[in-house]
C-alpha cells in the first residue's frame, strides 16, 4: 500500500510531455519553457501538424507518439463509412512537418497499419496509447542499458548532454536523459554539463529544466565550451539522442552532435547515442541519404525578440547533422547496446 | 591628387574603435553594437579600466592600445614633480582588468619604459600615438602575409572565422579580418562564415558588423553549425585571432577556439592563427600556464535581459580555452607566417 502510494506518487511528478484524456491530446508547451509549464489541448490533426512544425511538441520520439495521436484525431474527422482516404491525407499532411525524425514516419506507418485491419476509432486510440506506453518502457530499458554501458571509473561520473532528449523528448523518462536518471538513481552521477545548443538552446531552457525539477545537479556552458571542458579532463562520457540512424551506423541528430563527437573521440572519451530502435531506418545505408531539415534565419538572428546580428546580414540553419559511426562508442538501445558497425549484423538477425 | 582623396576618403571611413583626440580617448562602445555605433570619450584611468573591463573595448591589440592611452591620462592626474608612482599605480589597475591578453601587459609595460625615459605628458602621449600606428600598420602587414598563406584553390574562399579579430579588436583593419580585408582586396574571398560565438555573440554582433559595413559577403552560423559545414566541404580554411601565444605556439583565444581547431584537423582544413608579434609570451613555455579568465555566469543565462535557463541551473562561463600547437597550420604575425614549431626557434634568432 505505502509502495503503491509511493509510485503513483512519483509517477504523478514524472514528465509527461505527450498525453491523451480520451477526447484531445494535451502536450506541454516547449516553446514556452522554462519561462512557464503550460498545457495545450490538441482537437484536431492539423493542429496536431501545427503543434509539431512549431515545435510545441519536439524530440524524435515525443513526435512519434504526437503524430500517433494526431492520426487518432484525424479518424475521429474522417467519414466513418470511408475512414481511410482522410486518413491518409492526415498522415501526408503529418508527414511534412519534419523531414530528419525517422520516428515520425514509423509512428504514423504504424498507424495506418492498424487502421488497415480495423479502422474503429477505439482501435486505433488503443494502437497510439500502446505507442506511448511502449516508449515509456523503452527509455526505461534504454536507461539502464546505458548506464551498465557507462565507464566504470570514476565512480560518481560527469555527462555531457548536447539539445534535450529527455523526457520532454519522449513519451517520459527520455533516452540520453534516460540514461542520466538511471545514473543519478544509481547514485553514481557527479553531474550533468549540458550544452545550451544553439540557435535554439533545448539545452538550457529544456534539459536544465527537467534535471532541476528532479534535483539533478546540471551545468549549463555555451556550446563553445565543451572542447575546454574535455581538455581539462572534466568530462567521463557524453551522451546523446538522434532522430535517425542508418543501417552503417552514421547518426543524424541535433546540429552540433557532429562536433561534439569530433571533440570526444580527439580526447578519448566515449560518446554514446541512446534511442529507441524505431530511430533506425533499415532503408538508408549510409548518413549522406539523410534530409537535413534547414529552418527559419530568424532563429539564429533574434532570441525572443533581441536582434543579435546587424541588416544585411545572412545567415545558415540546419537544424540537424551527420555524425560518423566511426566516431561512436556505442548506440544504447532498448535491446542493449551495439557497437555502431554491429548494427547491420544486428539488424540482418 | 585624386589617389589622395580617395585614400583619405577609405581612411575616414574604415573603423577605428580607438582614436585620441588630444584631450580623451574616444572608444566605439562596443557593448551598443550592432544596435547603434556610439563613442565614449574616456577622460580618466579609472574609466579606461572599466572600459576595458566592461569590454566596451575588446580584442587583445585593441585593449593594449587603449591601455596605452589609460597611462597618458594616468599622466595626466599625476603629481607632475613625481609621476611614477601614481603611474605604477595606474598600471596596476590596468593590468587587473583582463587576465588573459598579452597585449595588455605589453603595452602597460612599454607605457612605464618610456616613462622612465620621459615622463612627460607630451612624450607618454607620443608613444601611445605610435603604439596605435604601429598596430594599425602591423595588421596591414598581418592581412598580406595572410592571405599569401591561404590555399591557392579554390580562387575564391570561404573563410571561416571565430569571435571577432577585426578592426574592432586592433586600432584598426584586424588580424584576422585582416587576412579576410587582404583576401576580399585581391578578388579572393567568396564569403565569410563567421560563428556567431557565444556567450557574447562578438561574430554575429561585431564581426557581422564590419564586413557588412564594407559590403564583404558573411553569413552568420549558430557556433554548432562549424562541423556540419566542413563535413560537407564548405570551408576552405580558418582564420582566428589570440590573446596570447606560447613559446611552443599554444594558443589562447576566445572560448570555442579549441573546439574549431579540432574540427578543422579532423577535417583537412587549415587553421591559422593570425596576430601580432606583441602577443607572443616568451615567458610562457607552453598554453597550460595560461590563466584563463571565468565570466559572469548572467553571459550565459540571460542575452539582453531574456532568460534562457531556469532558475537552480549552475551555469560555467570561461572567456578564452587554450588551442595546442599541433592544431595550428601557421601563425601568420606582421613578419610572416610560421609553423608553431618554428616560433620558439625564430624568438632565438
Amino acid at each position: 500500500m505505502d509502495l503503491l502510494s509511493m509510485t503513483s506518487a512519483r509517477t504523478r511528478s514524472e514528465i509527461r510531455p505527450v498525453l491523451w484524456d480520451g477526447q484531445s491530446c494535451l502536450l506541454i508547451d516547449q516553446t514556452a519553457l522554462p519561462g512557464s509549464l503550460r498545457t495545450v489541448a490538441i482537437e484536431t490533426s492539423e493542429q496536431m501538424a501545427t503543434a509539431i512544425r512549431t515545435m510545441i511538441v519536439r524530440g524524435a520520439p515525443a513526435i512519434g507518439v504526437a503524430a500517433a495521436f494526431g492520426m487518432v484525431l484525424g479518424r475521429r474527422e474522417a467519414d466513418p463509412a470511408q475512414p481511410l482516404p482522410h486518413l491518409q491525407k492526415v498522415a501526408s499532411l503529418l508527414r511534412s512537418t519534419r523531414p530528419t525524425a525517422v520516428n515520425l514516419f514509423w509512428a504514423i506507418d504504424r498507424m495506418l497499419a492498424a487502421a488497415h485491419l480495423d479502422s474503429s476509432v477505439a482501435h486505433l486510440e488503443g494502437e497510439a496509447i500502446a505507442i506511448l506506453e511502449a516508449d515509456i518502457a523503452t527509455c526505461r530499458a534504454i536507461g539502464d542499458h546505458g548506464l551498465a554501458a557507462l565507464p566504470a571509473t570514476p565512480h560518481r561520473l560527469r555527462l555531457l548532454t548536447h539539445c534535450n532528449a529527455g523526457a520532454l523528448a519522449t513519451a517520459g523518462y527520455g533516452t540520453a536523459l534516460g540514461v542520466v536518471r538511471s545514473a543519478h538513481r544509481a547514485h553514481r552521477l557527479e553531474r550533468v554539463w549540458a550544452d545550451e545548443t544553439r540557435p535554439r538552446l533545448q539545452g538550457a531552457r529544456l534539459t536544465a529544466w527537467e534535471l532541476v525539477q528532479e534535483g539533478i545537479p546540471v551545468t549549463v556552458i555555451a556550446d563553445t565550451v565543451a572542447a575546454h571542458l574535455l581538455g581539462k579532463g572534466q568530462i567521463d562520457a557524453v551522451v546523446v539522442g538522434a532522430d535517425r540512424i542508418a543501417a552503417n551506423g552514421d547518426v543524424a541528430n541535433k546540429i552540433g552532435t557532429r562536433g561534439v563527437a569530433i571533440l570526444a573521440h580527439y580526447h578519448g572519451v566515449p560518446f554514446f547515442v541512446v534511442a529507441p530502435w524505431s530511430t533506425i531506418d533499415l532503408d538508408l545505408a549510409d548518413g549522406s541519404g539523410i534530409a537535413i531539415e534547414e529552418r527559419s534565419p530568424e532563429e539564429v538572428r533574434t532570441i525572443d525578440g533581441v536582434v543579435l546580428a546587424p541588416e544585411g546580414t545572412d545567415f545558415y540553419n540546419p537544424a540537424f547533422d551527420v555524425t560518423p559511426a566511426a566516431l561512436i562508442s556505442g548506440i544504447v538501445t532498448e535491446t542493449g547496446v551495439f557497437a555502431p558497425a554491429q548494427l547491420g549484423a544486428a539488424l540482418r538477425r
